[in-house]
């Protein structure tokens, strides 16, 4: 089982360091420190392991250090940058943990540049020796690239002529859509194992600036002060610790504090419950301080994406993901007025971002996601987000039998028109409106009101309404469905459905990019006994099919 | 080989009638017509045959019929109108084959929509009887979707139901972004073998109106009266007709009046030489009619694109396209500005939009394409679009020694703005100056300008210019490289790194979809054994690996 829970004090990979406003994060893998044996991780290559402790350091940056204005990204070895993802580990991994890898890697590539561009916590990073196929892919995350100018550093995508495959964490969008290399000399680049360097790297955009060696970390470090007196981050409050995550795993239940997770193995699903705040949201931020890490939104904002990685990595058998809540979307609704009215205070936008990330991971899942809407339910606001990142919305019509619980009602608040927008920069709600251009506005104009199932049908904001007799059968029915179907299928309308409207580079990455990345990781030129990937490293040549598809 | 020129008097499949401004396209697959054996085109199933019919009367209805203002679709059969593409091909067919299958019917069913936004040739769909699967996606193709209310008509997509794989002509992709539908009802829709009817399919978008059987085709001639009105498509002129197509294929040549594909099959390279026009163009738009099919852009057009059809359908192993072209600029110069100044004129503006179709289709052709500038070359204007498809261009540098020709030049002009988009909706140099905001007036203001090698580099026009004493080596190197990497790699990265900028429906059928539905067309789920594929129609049930990736 891998554990996306770790601390800097345990990391093996990676040392973060910090000077005032700037924090360096060292990259210094240890190469007997591989999640699984078989490979090393020489050339600080990684797996999911180095990039788990990347993301920890990522969020905890975020939180911990309000003071941290820049964070740099170098080399803790002499003469190597990095060589990328791990090749034999590549190799002996199965097509599914592949995939699950890449979107992970992703995620956390994207969660920087989500902090450059939305906390004013710039990215820079400063390349010392070979930096290779992911370890460029890195640095093309990062939205200030320094290269030494010596005759052993360069930066280079050799998957494709090494390996047969694509550089697959966003390398090739990153290239053409965010720095805007020009196709042609995308195309030269990225068929040439050795790379490119010196001037001609920056001429050709790969890289913003290249100094001589001596002088990297120096000028890196003035950089880094430009860019954080640029910040708007505020910074005169300290930060909040992430405490450990505590769950517990018996059997076929995962427990959190705010959220459980049941795994029916027969069916292929899980149900993830999420209870609301048992009272009103704190009235200051300095009672939100107090509660750090257990302020409700963070809390389930961490649970709820510890679930998420857990299911994604370690249960790829449970194939549909059931969102159900429970709890008084009163305190809901005061949770979420917090965060909207309070948003010009830094944790309480981090916390926003959190949310808006987690819920964003949930998106690109490659699991078919229902929501369950009942009576006791609390579906408010920033948690029917969930219901709206949802394939298929059930919404229990009137009450049930031998139940004393009212009829579940929905609400709206302003967190659901663009505060926690998809990949694709869409509200979920514009995106699920697309066709309707002036739904948005009367929707909004509906903010807090409680809908119940009959409206919430008519509104459109719900799939379907059976009540008491059909509920069990007619959800029982659509989870066995879906187990039945080919779980590849699935995958692949459920990525075209989703994103409606238009595309960024994240959509386009998930989309455009992994899909490829996914079919060639397929293919017998690179996963066949004679691929490229297989025989890398064997001194064999690689046979290819020389059809073009 | 499968030969793309056809003639309505030689159709097996479809049937073509007019009635003044109206055509009628009927459906009316013949079982035993089918381009191989091993299947029986049942139910209006089709295969690529039927589809290269459809692909000839579309182009027909746009030049030989300016009259024609509204194209209604119908099926020839009395209790079907279409089951799509037929299941049995599918399963026989190689993953070459059928992905090369897809994106023809996907290039088929953008020209009708072409024909509906850019020449004001409607096309609407009328179903009575079932439509299933491409039978719908064909309908989603057109602007207009009009379905008898009766028991046994319904549309449907249960490729995912029923054969584990994505409805594989941008159906997914049109319910959400053209037509809108909300994308649970979406996912409801497209696992649900039986499909929708009546009233629902008019709520959920699916449809765009219902009518009672016996009126159907009475209230879809009137509706395509009613479109017909309103269309702005010129008719006062006779239709040009489309003159067989003259090829000659002998060895590793294939020959037409301006073009010639000679194949090195040693290194998986075709070289396809343009010829420029020999005269200046024609003063007059009756001379221009009185060329008619021999009117030089519409000659290279047709014949480009029956080239490009041909290589992709038929030499697979022909991994690396290098266009050349040979002639006077001057007259290239000629023509561009007959076509430009001359676009009020309907047949004029179809020459053109062919010619956009035909270079939209090199945009997304699964080859590296490489363009050679060399001395004795015309490359202007609508002939530089042939470069800027390309992967790489190659230009010489200077004269060549024992050769008399002038140093090559190159040239633009407005055809290079904006009048021949690639499919994400950008003109070509549009998409390769994404970086630099500033560059495309810059470049406005040296149309007709004749560039050479030195300045065209310099100005990002070109990617590399070796001189003569380089070229030879610079080039073969460059195409033996090419034929030393994986195809599928190479496929993935092209696609990846040749659309920068936004998307569009257009692009995301490409790209997106196009790329889930290849991957799935590799996975067991689908085509393995006992895969879903196979087994349909056996009897037996498809054994699924229930892992999600």
């Amino acid at each position: 089982m891998i554990d996306f829970r770790t601390h800097p004090s345990s990391y093996w990979h990676w040392k973060l360091s910090f000077d005032g406003p700037i924090a360096m994060l060292a990259m210094d893998v240890d190469e007997n420190g591989g999640l699984a044996s078989g490979y090393e991780l020489k050339l600080n290559s990684y797996d999911l392991g180095v990039d788990i402790e990347l993301n920890d350091a990522v969020q905890r940056l975020r939180f911990e250090h309000p003071e941290v204005k820049c964070v740099v990204i170098v080399s803790g070895k002499e003469r190597v940058f990095c060589a990328g993802a791990n090749i034999r580990m590549l190799a002996q991994s199965s097509h599914p943990f592949k995939v699950n890898f890449c979107k992970f890697t992703n995620e956390t590539r994207n969660a920087m540049e989500d902090a450059t561009r939305s906390s004013g916590q710039f990215y820079l990073t400063a390349i010392g020796g070979a930096c290779a196929g992911g370890g460029y892919e890195l640095a093309l995350a990062t939205d200030y690239i320094m290269m030494a100018d010596d005759g052993s550093t360069s930066v280079s995508l050799p998957e494709l002529p090494l390996l047969a495959v694509l550089p697959g964490t966003g390398g090739l969008t990153r290239l053409v859509d965010k720095r805007h290399v020009r196709r042609d000399r995308a195309d030269f680049f990225c068929t040439t194992e050795e790379g490119v360097r010196g001037k001609r790297a920056v001429d050709w955009r790969l890289v913003d600036e290249v100094v001589p060696r001596s002088q990297l970390l120096e000028v890196a470090m003035k950089r880094a002060r430009e860019f954080a007196a640029r910040s708007n981050r505020q910074s005169d409050e300290a930060g909040i610790a992430l405490r450990p995550l505590v769950r517990n795993i018996q059997d076929d239940r995962i427990s959190y504090t705010h959220l459980k997770v049941e795994l029916d193995r027969e069916n292929s699903a899980a149900t993830i419950t999420i209870d609301g705040p048992e009272l009103s949201a704190p009235d200051s931020i300095a009672a939100v301080r107090a509660l750090g890490c257990d302020f409700w939104p963070l809390a389930i904002a961490r649970e709820l994406e510890d679930a998420i990685l857990h299911l994604r990595t370690n249960e790829d058998t449970i194939r549909t993901w059931v969102f159900r809540t429970r709890g008084e979307s009163r305190f809901v609704k005061s949770y979420d007025r917090l965060l909207l009215d309070r948003s010009d205070n830094w944790l309480i936008r981090e916390i926003t971002l959190y949310l808006k990330r987690t819920l964003k991971r949930i998106d690109v899942s490659s699991r078919s996601i229902f929501s369950l809407i009942e009576p006791g339910s609390c579906f408010h606001g920033t948690l029917f987000e969930l219901a709206l990142a949802s394939d298929r919305i059930y919404m229990l019509r009137g009450t049930r039998e031998r139940d004393e619980a009212l009829p579940a009602k929905i609400s709206l608040s302003a967190m659901n028109f663009g505060v926690l927008p998809m990949c694709n920069g869409l509200a979920r709600l514009e995106s699920r409106f697309l066709g309707e251009p002036g739904k948005l506005a009367e929707l909004r104009a509906r903010i807090g009101e409680d809908i119940d199932a009959e409206l919430a049908e008519q509104m459109g904001l719900v799939s379907f309404t059976p009540d008491d007799i059909d509920w069990d059968d007619e959800v029982r029915i659509a989870i066995e469905q879906r187990a039945a179907f080919s779980s590849d299928a699935l995958t692949g309308m459920e990525a075209s459905l989703r994103f409606g409207g238009p595309e960024t580079i994240e959509s386009k990455i998930f989309a455009r990019l992994s899909a490829w990345q996914n079919w060639i990781f397929q293919r017998p030129n690179a996963v066949g006994e004679k691929g490229a990937l297989k025989v890398y490293g064997t001194g064999r040549r690689p046979e290819f099919d020389p059809r073009r598809v």
